[in-house]
């Protein structure tokens, strides 16, 4: 099966009335805070000391490993963030910092091509000794996925060539021959592995990421047998009496039917197993995908992308178990649903992926990040009161104000990553075909098998649905293959003013395009829908949610009033849009007519009583999920309830 | 202000027609079950130890200590539920088993008077050094209450002077002069010791249960003075950054005005305030238990009596944050509930603590125990959907079928003691009034200042609303207290066939009955009411609750299908009820009209779209919450969506 590549972001800009609020962050606001935050330059932010980390490792300083297990990552998140800005735009003193951090690297690697500061400066003993809880091979990936990008942008190879060297001996290490049981504990390597893989063409990364795959759940479990070795020290309290479905080796990765566990750690995997399915054209593996894929999309995701019900180990629980208030629905998740959903649509070329990849990305991504860049949600419940979120009970991980850069941050830099590399979502092309995934403006230069094609995308989406897209075509061949959503089966199509009446092919309508100019119009309608939620969704029987194209609304106490569980919305008169142009930079607010239960006659010292419910009109201000929390602090509601 | 004294357990009995079932069960089922469990003979049952645990601090025995640092209680708790049942009737076999037990506890007495076998066999010299953690004053609190019972029960002083001289050790080593600023981690001890003044007349353990009191949340917190000293070790990781609210430890009890941390610890805290408040006259301390118990019974209490709405932490959280189906609500905190709102209705003769305190036993308690008395709820949810209750999640605490004993059982030995001891709960008197704090048939003799009274009731209460009180009495003052319901403020009363049309003071109708014999009847209305909770619960807004009496009522997915939040009550529709003798040993049924949504026309691979809600009509068959789960496996729900 041949995999659509990915818009190269050296060709690709954005450019869009609705992002640009967003992505002009990352390299504004993000990757030098994030640079604060790495070199313990900021005030009042929980200490990181990831870079001196490096630092004493590669013998520059001296002292102690301060962190986390994983403290590493967040130097590699950063470099990953800066590699894919700098794709998109020159910056020479950005691109010097971050050779000077590739020099530490560089000089923290270890004779034998290792690297891991927590490993090589504190417990230098216990390499490879934990992998159920030492994240080196998690660590790994991640520096693996940051070489690419910075070899991709700059092409500059030292940063890669140290990833080969520690690569090379991961694939030594693990190889058949010396260990051929283990696997890694937080999934991630597998994806370094495979990006390794396709820019050096060295077949034996990707043949370590499949043997990763292949291995976990068979036979004894690697976690449970490593706990009873003499080495084996136990990092993480919480982690005894381990699970094995927490991170996905209770069966052989071909055998899971339900999506399980530690929900980050599950998509990164199905990421991998995409990525091993395609390369090996292995229909097996990849019919896992569609499975697992299934399971969550229909059984156990959000209507805002949020994945990860449990808020106690961030993890996947039961079908149809969503409940609103004390979820978890990681932002990192939701970053991996859409890198497994975009997989399995360039495998696929089936939009209905993108079009869970693009609710992830409106809803819970964007609402990981405040509009200044500055403080982030990694926990994105869909129903908020923020009197109850409270340390040291049930809810303690919900949130009700974004927070600032954490010690060991991971959503904020998966979010920066993301932003920086929208382009990916937005462009796939093989020898003949650019698709258009997503209606973000800006433009991309893809290189067919016969000649470039120049696709420049101009859009108001998605508070507009009218779509302008011109194509630059020096390909005889080339096609245009733009997704129609799923919500927006009626999205007309023209070419050249003519409309198409063809019907989609999965999802996508194929225009072939040839050599020469084409200009391409859609019109998405966008009029807001009332969403339920299948029946088996206990908690949101008798209640609605509006979205309105992808993106998902909510009710802010700042708007509505407090206690907005008292509302409901009167589902039989009509929702009426306006584009605000002073709300969150402009946005589209829909309102519409409900009411609220009436709490007069209702004396303080009342808790139950036989007292009849009464409702009172009440307009209802809808505003996008994502953007909620950016003004006043205070309640937030998706699902509210109805008139029946 | 005098306190009212509780009923004689050895002048009172209980053979009631609801009750029997439960009561039955403390003396052939659970005190036999629970010997087994302390003596480890039960199979697949964790192990106890602690009868063992004994044994060896007693040099009976050689080996290590096992269990929580707390097992010595459930030996106490089986001691108590033992005095309390051979109170009430005698049982030479029970009474010598409980001797051997005795002249065990006495051996592993320390010859300063010490008793823990935890400090004692483990960690001797860390004794006193973890009040935050280390249960000596909680364990020594259960087995004072325990020597108080059996003494009473037998007039054996053997227990009660191993007690005293452990009461005289804690006298001295929390002393003024010698130790001013500690207080236990675990209230309990205070319930004890004033229990020990009440029996032995020594005063010295009432001051030291005020001083216990007095300290706590007084200057620099004792528990974090103690985390620093080099004695310090650790016992629970879960305690790190220890929150001093968890022990109510936060602020002087006299001021704290909202009920905050560890639910149990809470309350038993409460009760002993309460105490102290009455011995000592003191306005001030019993104004913070008013303040107290209005916050808990009005802002953080479930309709069921159940209290601490956090599972993390077993804790109270904010006003009107009362989540159905992952809150915790011990039974252990219920039955502390109805002890500290005995004691407040003993000393402020308000039949409105009593209204409460009849809620928690005829609902959280009783939920607690199967009928079968062999398994048991510690955590009493009001919605329970079991496959989403699954280990390692945040459902983890919430058992959707009662459990067997536990390694160390806290709840299923309160249970017990609370049964075998109910007619404290029924009756009160002082030197010239009976009160009649419950509808439970059996009979009492009270000793008032002048003569003794005999009250005997006869009632199928809360089938049945008709309440006959006979009366025999030899004092010439005296008063027969009868408690008319909050939820049934016209209840008929008659004495000797006359109507009384007084109006009852503080909740209770004051009977003069001087000498003689008097026929009293109750007529208590019993139609189920149709309760909604204050619009600021925001968990309960457009449901209702069904309640009979103080029976609180659910819907179960054995008798309504399953998905029960799919259900709605037609609040415009009589409900029905019916005795049914088959269901429950016999229990009276509500019927009611109501619908269900429809599911048809949601394929399986939908989980959100534009459709619309449709419902169908369904009967609904209500059963009491406390009988929920004793026939088939499934979903619970109290609060049900009602028609607007």
């Amino acid at each position: 099966m041949k995999k659509a590549k990915l818009a190269d972001l050296k060709q690709t800009q954005i450019h869009d009335a609705f992002w640009d609020r967003y992505t002009h962050l990352v390299k504004d606001v993000i990757i030098p805070y994030q640079w604060d935050a790495i070199n313990d330059n900021l005030e009042g932010v929980e200490k990181s000391h990831s870079l001196m980390n490096y630092k004493i490792a590669a013998g520059r300083e001296q002292g102690e490993f301060y962190g986390a297990v994983f403290q590493d990552t967040d130097v590699a998140k950063w470099l990953e963030a800066v590699g894919f800005t700098l794709a998109a735009q020159e910056d020479k003193g950005l691109e010097e910092r971050a050779d000077g951090v590739i020099d530490i690297i560089a000089e923290a690697q270890q004779p034998d091509g290792y690297i891991n500061t927590y490993f090589t400066v504190k417990e230098p003993q216990l390499r490879w000794t934990n992998l159920q809880e030492g994240h080196e091979l998690y660590t790994a990936g991640h520096l693996m996925e940051a070489a690419v990008a910075y070899y991709r942008a700059t092409g500059k190879r030292k940063f890669l060539d140290v990833m080969r060297r520690f690569a090379d001996l991961i694939c030594d290490v693990f190889s058949d021959e010396k260990n051929n049981r283990a696997y890694p504990g937080h999934q991630e390597v597998e994806i370094g592995l495979v990006k390794l893989y396709e820019v050096t063409g060295e077949r034996g990364y990707l043949e370590q990421a499949k043997r990763f795959l292949d291995r976990r759940g068979v036979g004894e479990n690697y976690f449970l047998w490593e706990e009873k070795q003499p080495k084996f020290r136990r990092i993480f309290p919480e982690f005894t009496d381990y699970q094995t479905v927490y991170s996905q080796s209770h069966l052989p990765v071909r055998e899971q039917k339900t999506a399980e566990g530690h929900a980050v750690r599950a998509v990164y995997m199905y990421c991998a197993m995409a990525d091993v399915a395609a390369a090996y054209d292995d229909e097996e593996l990849l019919n896992a995908c569609i499975t697992l894929w299934k399971n969550i999309t229909t059984k156990r995701m959000y209507i805002t992308g949020g994945i990860g019900s449990s808020g106690l180990l961030e993890r996947f629980t039961t079908d149809y178990d969503l409940p609103n208030n004390r979820n978890y629905s990681e932002t990192c998740a939701s970053i991996g649903l859409a890198l497994f959903g975009r997989r399995m649509a360039q495998i696929t070329k089936n939009a209905a992926y993108m079009d869970v990849v693009e609710s992830a990305l409106y809803n819970t991504v964007l609402a990981g990040v405040a509009m200044d860049g500055k403080s982030f949600f990694y926990v994105n419940p869909l129903e908020v009161w923020p009197q109850n979120c409270i340390p040291h009970t049930s809810l303690d991980h919900v949130k009700p104000v974004r927070q600032k850069w954490f010690g060991v941050a991971c959503c904020p830099p998966n979010i920066a990553r993301t932003l920086a590399s929208l382009g990916e979502y937005v462009y796939f092309y093989d020898e003949d075909t650019v698709w258009v995934n997503l209606y973000i403006a800006g433009r991309t230069t893809a290189q067919l098998a016969d000649g470039s094609v120049e696709v420049q995308l101009a859009t108001e989406y998605p508070d507009n649905g009218r779509v302008r897209i011109k194509v630059n075509s020096r390909s005889a061949r080339a096609k245009l293959a733009v997704r129609i959503p799923g919500f927006a089966p009626d999205t007309a199509v023209t070419v050249d003013g003519r409309r198409i009446t063809e019907q989609p092919v999965d999802g996508y309508m194929v225009l072939p395009i040839g050599a020469g100019a084409a200009a391409v119009t859609l019109d998405i309608p966008l009029e807001p829908r009332v969403m339920r939620a299948n029946p088996n969704v206990r908690e949101d029987i008798g209640k609605a949610a509006v979205v309105r194209g992808p993106v998902v609304y909510c009710l802010e106490e700042t708007d509505n009033g407090s206690n907005l569980p008292a509302l409901y919305l009167d589902t039989d008169k009509p929702l009426r849009t306006s584009y605000e142009e002073r709300l969150f930079g402009g946005a589209t607010v829909i309102y519409a007519d409900g009411g609220r239960m009436v709490t007069d006659g209702w004396r303080e010292d009342e808790l139950y009583a036989q007292k009849e419910t009464a409702y009172q009109p009440q307009k209802l201000t809808f505003v996008p999920y994502a953007f909620w929390g950016n003004r006043a602090h205070g309640e937030m509601l998706v699902w509210v309830k109805e008139n029946r």
